[in-house]
């Protein structure tokens, strides 16, 4: 079976996305967007090696549907088609957990599949990917249904030298004691790979 | 002015304590006294060196009420004198918040002081350490009153590969951008210093 993995990008306190999320702060306020700074023009080896972990092929992943988009509730005559313009860089299938049905959006080497619950989401990804990695590419949600369930086998988390005050947690209600495997520190983050 | 440090010991999910703290499980329940590993029996060389960073010598200290024992609500008649027997490693001033009023505690070599708010602790501790560093020695609160006014110059956090899903956070409510100054990696933590 696959292997599965997930990533996120996480505060000092443990959140992936501040308070207050919104259309125009879809990471909440305070300095949610300051994590991403490794990943967001970064040039140091460090962060472009991780980042290139982040992005290595897939066979499938899992994503939470405000990773994909700011849209909430209903999807309406909504034409958005994911953050990443025509060619998405994930060059897999993609599915995207959302309580509300949408047909699949078929960009260049991506579909983007819509699925109401997290367990059929993982069977179809595992089902699409054969012998490749899945990974749940966030957001805390997504990764903390897959924690609980205890299905994910290697989870990075780049850590950012920011505390947002309160959030989403990806272990939320989860007592867990993994072993951490690799350490990679930069200047704008400390990428730890946890084992379960 | 004396330079003011702090450390803890803190989860994946950056809480210092897990939920349900009592006296059978001060540490509250789960994996908390799991993280505690690096500086209960580690004999990892980084692990040693972190303690002694932690335990070196200092002017005087602030420390949260738990930190100082699990009796909650008035003292009464508690006997309590501390973790730590007639000699605790301190060897200076600890000034102890609580609501209830309590007489000093004199040990060898350490005097506690029951203070009942944050800033005449802080104040009082200043002054009693002179050019050298006072430490807020935990919990979580005690460090969050501290980070909170801006008067914390230095942070360590040492970071377990635990997750507690639940619990006390020194960051709660606060948006801090701090800069990451040291990395020391073993096998028990990741220990991180922080400068504000």
């Amino acid at each position: 079976m696959a292997k599965i993995t997930a990533h996120l990008t996480i505060s000092l306190d443990g959140y992936v996305a501040g308070p207050d999320q919104s259309l125009e702060n879809p990471m909440g306020t305070g300095g949610a967007m300051a994590m991403h700074a490794w990943h967001l023009g970064s040039s140091d080896p460090v962060d472009l090696a991780m980042a290139g972990v982040v992005m290595a092929p897939r066979g499938a992943y899992v994503m939470g549907r405000n990773m994909f988009g700011p849209v909430r509730g209903g999807w309406g005559d909504s034409d958005w088609t994911g953050w990443w313009g025509d060619e998405p860089p994930y060059h897999a299938p993609v599915f995207v957990l959302t309580h509300h049905e949408h047909d699949p959006i078929e960009l260049t080497g991506t579909t983007f599949h819509f699925v109401t619950d997290f367990d059929s989401a993982l069977e179809q990804a595992v089902a699409a990917a054969g012998d490749d990695t899945v990974t749940i590419a966030g957001g805390a949600s997504a990764v903390r249904q897959g924690l609980e369930r205890g299905v994910v086998d290697e989870l990075l988390l780049s850590r950012a030298a920011v505390s947002l005050g309160a959030g989403e947690s990806p272990f939320a209600g989860l007592q867990l004691t993994p072993t951490r495997v690799e350490v990679q520190v930069s200047p704008n983050a400390t990428h730890e790979v946890y084992r379960f």
